[in-house]
């Protein structure tokens, strides 16, 4: 997955960023289509909410994907979507160096992951998903386990 | 009409305010809904974008108005959106003393709305829709008109 | 489930509303806190993105709970969230008359929702899991099921 | 009308993304300007709530137009808002092919627009403002209309 | 000051939550406003974007204070927003017992706010206003300060 | 300073827009972030709510930058945020001529900014922070400074 294992920091200029304003959808199926355009290769999918003409509540649909996935992303928008149209324009993504160290911890292994700029460590980001799990097998508040892991990390 | 025509500054105990958290109707229809509810007495009427489960970008439709219209405005709403079920609770409304004053421009007379809390002028605010009116029928801008009249106001 | 199965029309008057202000907790930790709130018996979990002061992009945490099981979400919420308070108020949630049909349709059979107003139908509501369940088994487009299920409630 | 008339899918690489940050503006004149940018040519207007210094619950005006009416929405923007500069860049439009057909309904003929992409259906809409003056001449629910016409559809 | 210094936990049922829908005031003067409502007592102050009838996209002004401010925050309201009317409405707030500890760090003491419930610590916070202030001083990332006091509170 | 003090009316090719999604920082340090982008030269900084997966109520954080400080603010960005990549894309700004002028007022000299098209004027601006210290220092409503302004340039 070259989202989530990049060696060496870098800018990557084959980046597309599509929208579309959706006025005659349900929040309902909205929601539901978050999943099928993680599934078929967006990086990130995200709404924004703002105001279209005849008072409507509507939502901005935003996804980032690269050059290769454009033509498959844009079939399944206009499949399961209401648009009649849909626009999109080139971005840089500068992504930073990462790596994954494993923290042993009360509840088990957990993955951190790690950012660097020009060589400097810059972040350390445990695997939210790990911790949640953790925090429900041992039924203890989300926010002891990042408050442990943000301790052994300083130490 | 006797939100726009206080005589006297009061407090009126007889409101409620109604609510609904909207998340299978389109922004097409909620956007038409808006002036049917105005229609049937509700004396405001605001959409406010909410986040539900299951990654829904809803809308919380919001409504204040009196309780002797709220059984018919209960009914609109049930007809009208796909909610089953709404809420509602008793609401204060503080109201100030107004009065309305005619000022001339070369546009022609405009009203000016005014608001007097214990007796002191604390607000002017000249009526919108006689200023977007003077703006298109003179095809200026509607800050050229809303300038003047402030102008006006303190000369 | 008292909440999803009402033989008759009805006005429940032991409700509140529950709020919190949340700017120190991170928008993973809120997103993973909401399926915790409905676990512990909330009836409604949304959040409404506000700001507050020292420009904090910030998000108001609202639920709704019975007047019995608001102990124990109270308890949660201190517990599992950043808050040094909350804060509550009694609301009336006024029930439509519920009752459930079940639809034949090509990818098996769906539950719709139907709901009465003064004994008069005013909202029929295929269930949203269902139907998305379908879709995906089917791996058609969740809007077509739909469409399919509103011709068929037609005739 | 180019925007709703297009025989055949296309991508159309003349346009503009046109965008305003608003913080010294009313959201009485903001709302009222909407319909002007409609009326110089832009083919989509759109506000955006955002966050600016100084605890400014500001809004991001957006607009989409051609290359060609560029010049004459930047004037109309200069002149009826308060802004000292804007921004704009260029972006790709993947519209779908569009056709029309006619469906008798009781209330009378609706237009409704078919897209296609790839040759293919993939989309069917009922014209908004048909259904909606359709709704309000019967003195029936919008929602009433669009079920009917959503069966009309499949059958 | 009563909101910051409770030794114990307790329920407050003398509190008002205030609200103003404001669609005349630009973004400017709304931000302005904040600080005046809390230097008169307010002890939230907090602003929702709301879309109100004719395409405004306008800002929900709220407040809670104690019934023993309330008729100076209305005053201020009156005068220095442009309202015709506000609306009020009673709540409970629930609020924890607080104690505060001093920090020893690097960067100098750091005052951390330890909430209770039932007895219970649940919830330790650093002063931010400190915390800013030390990362300020030591040109240090802000978040370097917080996992530094949440190690440290671990331990 | 570039940004506000335009001799001539210009179209600016050599900015950026740099963007990022943050879901896992907290209000209160992206609150805190916004001064210090500016400092370091971002030209505008604002921050709009957004919903991103797993039902996170999220902020895109957006600024404005010259081509030259772009590399400046992206370290501050890596540094300072959680982030592992940021986004962004060059835009045109088209920007106004600028002049100022000052203008006597009960309450000492307050500065306005004039905008210039194609060498009309089009807007004339008072300097807020002015307006804020006067109104505070005469302690009076800021509105009551801005109508009396409005007025004088009226005249």
């Amino acid at each position: 997955m070259p989202e989530f294992n990049h060696r060496y920091e870098h800018i990557d200029d084959n980046m597309f960023k599509v929208e579309i304003n959706l006025d005659d959808m349900t929040p309902e199926m909205i929601g539901h289509l978050m999943d099928r355009l993680f599934a078929v290769g967006a990086n990130d999918v995200y709404y924004t909410p703002i105001y279209m003409k005849k008072n409507r509540p509507a939502v901005l649909l935003t996804l980032l994907c690269s050059a290769d996935v454009l033509p498959v992303v844009k079939k399944h928008l206009f499949v399961e979507t209401t648009t009649f149209g849909l626009r999109y324009y080139p971005i840089s993504v500068h992504r930073l160096e990462r790596s994954f160290i494993s923290l042993s911890t009360p509840w088990g292994d957990i993955t951190v992951k790690q950012a660097f700029h020009q060589g400097k460590l810059v972040e350390q980001s445990p695997e939210f998903e790990e911790c949640a799990r953790a925090a429900q097998a041992a039924d203890i508040p989300l926010k002891d386990i990042y408050q442990y892991i943000w301790a052994a990390l300083q130490n």
